[in-house]
Parts: structure tokens; sequence; C-alpha cells
């Protein structure tokens, strides 16, 4: 009787231990799935400031803006495995700010054009998520901006996302490159 | 004696539960003080290309990169916070790349100078360590560099690391602001 109580007691602490891990990867999951969902209700997912760097990249012109393409687990996942298309699931962020001479930063290096640095957020907080169900008339991408915090109101301007990144269908619509 | 069994064995699931949580804290926890180990004995520490993104930046002249700046848990928290000086542990990681003209996205957009991207890693990975004991002389940072994913031998470079920081004593010798 007592052997068979220890062994309940072990089996309840494996079961234990197993549901420990398996609640780590269920919460990394949910909220995985919990930022589609959100973005697509119109609210900034929590967080996305910390996902992981894809790259950088400098836009002049209009754009005028220094910015860092950031994505999901799936995302990273899939830039590193080399995989296209993207898996459901994936999304690929980009945030970018005011390019700005740092006069502090000349200061010290003894010249007026060396260092430029990221000033203001600029150009909103845009996001790609894939859904080929729900976003089929757009290659399996949505097509999400954010400024100031909110759904952008400027819907003519992502009216033009699509039909640029459509040119890129060989790259999953995806202009971004994994900088190693 | 029942009754006192099972008080036994919930006491028990309770210190696993507990055991599970504190797992998951240790190994964070540990990972940052392996990571400064790693990096003062030569070797990068794995996983810090998935560190958090503290700003994006552009250096023309000889330097002529585009670069990341990423930070360990410690820097992030100290950066949000704005506290300073930065807590015993911080990390603070400059990562950089051949600054190029994107021929396929200045194709898509029509114009011959619109899109600048991250092209070949340059300058090496650079690391900031935060250690007032071991670094005393140097403001209680640790300079590091890795060419190729190897200490650098240019001993000569690293020598002009602090001259530079120190300008910056009242930003606890960092030259990165944190951009929102």
């Amino acid at each position: 009787m007592f052997r068979r109580r220890r062994l309940l007691s072990l089996v309840l602490l494996a079961g234990l231990a197993a549901t420990g891990i398996v609640a780590c990867t269920t919460t990394a999951t949910s909220r995985v799935d919990d930022a589609s969902r959100l973005i697509d209700e119109g609210q900034l997912p929590p967080g996305y400031r910390d996902w992981k760097l894809i790259s950088v990249a400098r836009e002049e012109n209009e754009i005028d803006d220094i910015r860092a393409v950031l994505g999901n687990d799936t995302a990273l996942h899939a830039y590193r495995q080399e995989k296209r298309p993207f898996p459901e699931g994936t999304i690929i962020s980009r945030i970018a700010w005011s390019y700005e001479a740092s006069e502090e930063n000349n200061k010290v290096f003894g010249r007026s054009r060396q260092s430029f640095v990221a000033g203001h957020p600029k150009n909103g907080v845009q996001f790609m998520v894939k859904d080929s169900a729900k976003y089929a008339s757009t290659g399996g991408w949505g097509y999400f901006q954010f400024d100031d915090g909110k759904p952008t109101k400027d819907a003519k301007a992502m009216q033009n996302c699509f039909p640029c990144h459509a040119k890129f269908e060989a790259h999953d619509y995806i202009f971004t490159n994994y900088a190693r």
C-alpha cells in the first residue's frame, strides 16, 4: 500500500512537472495567436517592441526615416530556416524614427556629419500578418498601421501597401532580408 | 494518517510547482551571468543576436555602417526605468552591417536613391559589460569586440573605446538612447 502511494505521488509529481513545461509552451503559443487577433481588432500587441530584430534600414526622400524590422518567433524561425512561404501566424513589424544627426555624438567625434540616430517615432508602426485564408486577396498577408498607438485613419495609404509588395511575390511579398 | 499523507502530497506538489517557477527564473538569470563570463572569456554569448532592440543608427565616413544596439534584460529594464548608472550585469551590444543601396527595393519604388539596407556584417560585434569592480579603471564598463566570431586582434582599436565613452560620463558612458 505504501509503495502504491509512493508510486502515485511520483506519477503526480512527474505529471505536474510536465504540466509546468506545457504551461510555458502554451503561454508562448497563445501570445502569438493573441498578437494576430489584437492587431486585427485594432490594438497594438503588447510586447511587439521587444520582438527579435530581423534587420535595419534607412529610407530617404519623403519617407525620411531610420527603421527596424522585427518579427515574432514564427517569423524569425522561418527567416533562419530560409523557409518560404512564411508559415501561418508569421508577424513582421516595421518601426521607424526620424533620422537625426546626433550633435552630442558628433561633438565627441569632432565632426559635423558622422553619427545619425533614431529621433522621434515616425511613419507609424506597421505589421504584416500571415493568414492565407483571411487575407487571400492580398497574397495571404494582412497589412496594418498604427499611428500614435491607434489604427491609422489613412485608409488610402494602406491601399498602397499591397501593390508594391506584390512585386516581391517571389519572396512571399516581403522586402526585408534577415541581417546575419 | 491518510490526511497527513495527503497534506504531504499537497506540500510536495506545491513545492514542485514553485520549483518549476524558480527553475524558469534561474535559467534566465544564469544566462545573463553566463553572457558576461563568456564575453570576458572571449566567446560570443549564444543568443545575443536575439537580445532586445535599444535603438538603430547610421555612422558615416570611415565607419560607414548601419547598426543596431541591443541589450540584455538588465539593460532594457534600466533604459525603460531611466535608471542611471546602469546596474551590474548590464550588457549592451552593437551589431553593424555595410550600408547598401537596395537595388531591388529601388526598382519597386522607381528611384535610384531611396532604400538603404543592411548588407554584410561590418565593424565587428561590440559589447559593453557593466562590472564596476572588475572594470573600475574604465568607468565600470568592459569593452569587447568580436571579429568573425573571435575576439578582435586589434588591441590598439580597443584602447580607443574608453577615451571617447569617457566624454559621456554624465550618461554612464553610454552613447545610445532608447528609441521609444
